[in-house]
């Protein structure tokens, strides 16, 4: 199975990160986890995109917080899509990030979730990966019954 | 070569939805052209993702402004990876359409691409189909060198 | 007297949820209180819309955060009005759930109240049914005089 | 049937107002329209509201623009729905009428829908007085299947 | 010398007015605090706002949160000179006060100070009261002085 | 009489002090405009606003664009209220210059009217001159009501 | 003397760069024009920036709209300062890309200027590159006295 | 080496400065602190940008909150680029400071750094002053080395 890339701009994003390994595991997923800023290590990040596809990789994560141009820079240099999950720091609530997230101009597309919805982010590659695997996407139908039984018996809870 | 799935919620939409018909048709990506409001017509939106898998879709671009609830709704109903368009309409600049795509609660994820930016929503769906086709992938990058020698070609004849 | 329904998107929205409780109980309307989510139990949301009018009820209140779709996909299955109540999140401050609730698309109104407005939904749900019944009229009247009072000796109590 | 009452802050808001009328007059609900501005005429506005359930009225639909208090200004006094429509003026694109509208206080609820949303306001008095009148519940059904059936049309046009 | 009315929509707000209070005291300005809510009181916040002029008041501060129609409600039944003080409240951090107190229609105006700014408040109706007091415009010069002194002395302090 | 002044960032300010001009001589106020500048000519903007009260001024209007500092440097210079036009420019919708108008930090308020309000900065103007004149009083008041009958006379209009 | 480098994201953004070129010109700063991409030719970007300050650079001004990456990919490789104009696109008013240019993460600093600011941006790089040049320091101040006296000579007209 | 002058508004605003302060240092860059109000102390304000140049000051670091005119202020009496740090206060998040201080008018800039970003308008200011200093230069590279270095150790941290 093609493997996911999860790459933050900061250590301070783990967090965040950690749910999305969280659902990774959950799915049987391999992935792989770095720290690489789009200013103080371009070189890095920029070599980690240009080798993901030959590395195996099927899709990459990635979560920056402020004027976060980590996903665009990652997606500049690799044809795999991208995933970009926005990390809310500390002033205007994440809503910078998801602007310099998601606004992409033209030619290089960033696959945008939800701010710090690292989660999402993963369950997202599952189902990029899942599109050539009957297998994988099959748990992700398994996951979301769960996932609705529980609401379900949650309001069953509700009404007794 | 699996298809994409165009649908927009209003025939509104069209203007920005042919940005992407432009380029799945520039990258040979066959596709299919739906007009589904999550709200006036939920039946068969809902059918529409049900089926997608089944009929041969890898992927669905979904175009809506306002509330636009149209991607969530159809991601709610297939585990292929949905690409939401939020469209700018008369007031607030596209914000609430941003918003209203790119916030989904856990679970059901959307890859959300810029305010009316339906041309790299393609080229994000023709990212993901190439997962699983060199030929593909090949032609992206071929775009995107063109696009590259584009911008050097602009910028040599600034400097002559 | 015709029931008011609750349907919240998550059990995380109960305590914004039993602001409304309490104002119904107040004044004696009767109430059932659900737990569906419209990307996690679309079905099951769908259904509750689609029977609520003929199992007595008058109108619903959904209440969701994020990307609120609830309140916009029950409108989309009854003719009952439908009052939304945007939930603040741990992002942006509830403008996300006010904007995905409130602008709606033609055809399909929500009846929308402030972020986090449980409880003047209930007064809402209540002035809905009292359109055709006089002594719940009464008796919002009257909670509105208590509520004049209370602030009247207030402000007498300023002034002493 | 009950009337319903369309009030708005100005006659510069009468193109917005039009949608509403229209609206109304295509589901043979009896309507009454009024300039009322809640600052300039604030008597006749407190006059018409307190009056307006003996007067007939089951609901009213109040238009303004900017900080726009006439929806609250006619709901504290009457215990009738009203319904508030922000209208989008000359800067900050509507942002600030719809926040005037439905961020109401608690005791005094506006069923607020979207900037410039009319139509849906009047389709949503039209569900407030269907409550208790099976045949105009009948005919906003058969609106929206009518509308529903306008989609299909269209998305069959694009694939033949 | 003229009062100064203090007039706040909810108790909740008293902290904020506090702010006022105690700079009114420190000019010597005779005012008077009043809880009357746009929405709850609307008979006595007119009667107030009617009644003011005769009973000695040179203007009026308004304090009042979320949809913050309280300064608007008094200046439309008065031409003294209103205040509006936008109140910051759980949700949208100050932001629809402030347009709903800002973004006053044509005719009546509101006098808007910062998000919680009910000390600056107190100042602009101590400068308001001192265009016919010279004895006050001094006393504003020497608070004024004595802070700019104040802001000298940390100043000195650093750079010992 | 008291004289008004109305002071504005830049000659491109005219058509919105315009409006404030055409209110002040309706009123039968003297008034005096000027061009000054806060960051171009900062001497002149605080001579002017020093010698304001001396020159027989009563209060200043000022009108400027995006990062809007002119009513702060004005009133930071005088004890007469100073009032704020935030004037709406090319970006931004005129947020820009509400924010740096409104949100004048402790000891220095500015009396702040909505975005390009000038004409109601013109009757706030008129409201502070009137404290002291009985007649002035009378003309904002008749002022009202002839507005408050065309509102009335549009009404009736309506209904024939 | 050294040079200003002029790098903007596409050509679209000359009518924005042109204003900037104008001020040099006028400062008689010698300049170089260039159109890279931050996305879609991050190897001449980022070559451009490394090789800057070798090839006689003193400053770079980078243009770019939606989520500008383009002054914080330079600055990323280069120690020159870096100034960013972020330009206005046809959604969200220029806010996306001012919040990516300006609110960059520690280590790699931004000069941000204001939204289609191209102009002050040459001024900016005129006082950076004046530091060490008593003559273009003069001609800065020349400038400024000139738009003063501009200024003033408005004024004066409207009061003769 | 030319001196950095660090200004701000209020001494509230000494936890974000103390960050410039430490970069400065440890770039060996001699330094002034100053406590001015753009509004309080107006004349100290002025004297100091105005002097500044003569004084040895290469650059000024200006940080205030709310409506921030420190940094305008500061810029429009000194030909020395001046650094503005929009500090985060109480409410809006830092909004109302970013907008007052980038967006200037024509002809007097402000290079705007991020809110709350005063260690990275350190790194800025010795940018700027290295300019003219190979060996400072040196040490900002050096500097970056080492953030790089801690980024990459971080990430092979991650991956034993």
């Amino acid at each position: 199975m093609k493997k996911v890339g999860i790459v933050m701009g900061s250590d301070s994003d783990m967090p965040v990160a950690e749910k999305a390994i969280e659902r990774l595991k959950g799915f049987g997923i391999p992935y792989e986890v770095h720290i690489y800023s789009a200013h103080r290590t371009p070189e890095q990040a920029k070599a980690f995109a240009e080798g993901a596809e030959r590395a195996g990789f099927g899709t990459i994560i990635a979560l920056a917080g402020k004027a976060a141009h980590l996903a665009g820079a990652l997606a500049a240099n690799t044809t795999l899509p991208v995933i970009g999950v926005p990390v809310k720091s500390s002033t205007l609530d994440g809503l910078d990030a998801l602007l310099s997230t998601v606004q992409m101009p033209g030619g290089i597309p960033v696959a945008t979730v939800a701010i710090d919805g690292a989660a999402n982010a993963a369950i997202l590659a599952a189902q990029i990966i899942a599109t050539g695997d009957g297998e994988l996407a099959a748990a992700i139908r398994e996951d979301r019954a769960k996932a609705a039984a529980e609401v379900l018996k949650k309001d069953a809870a509700l009404n007794i």
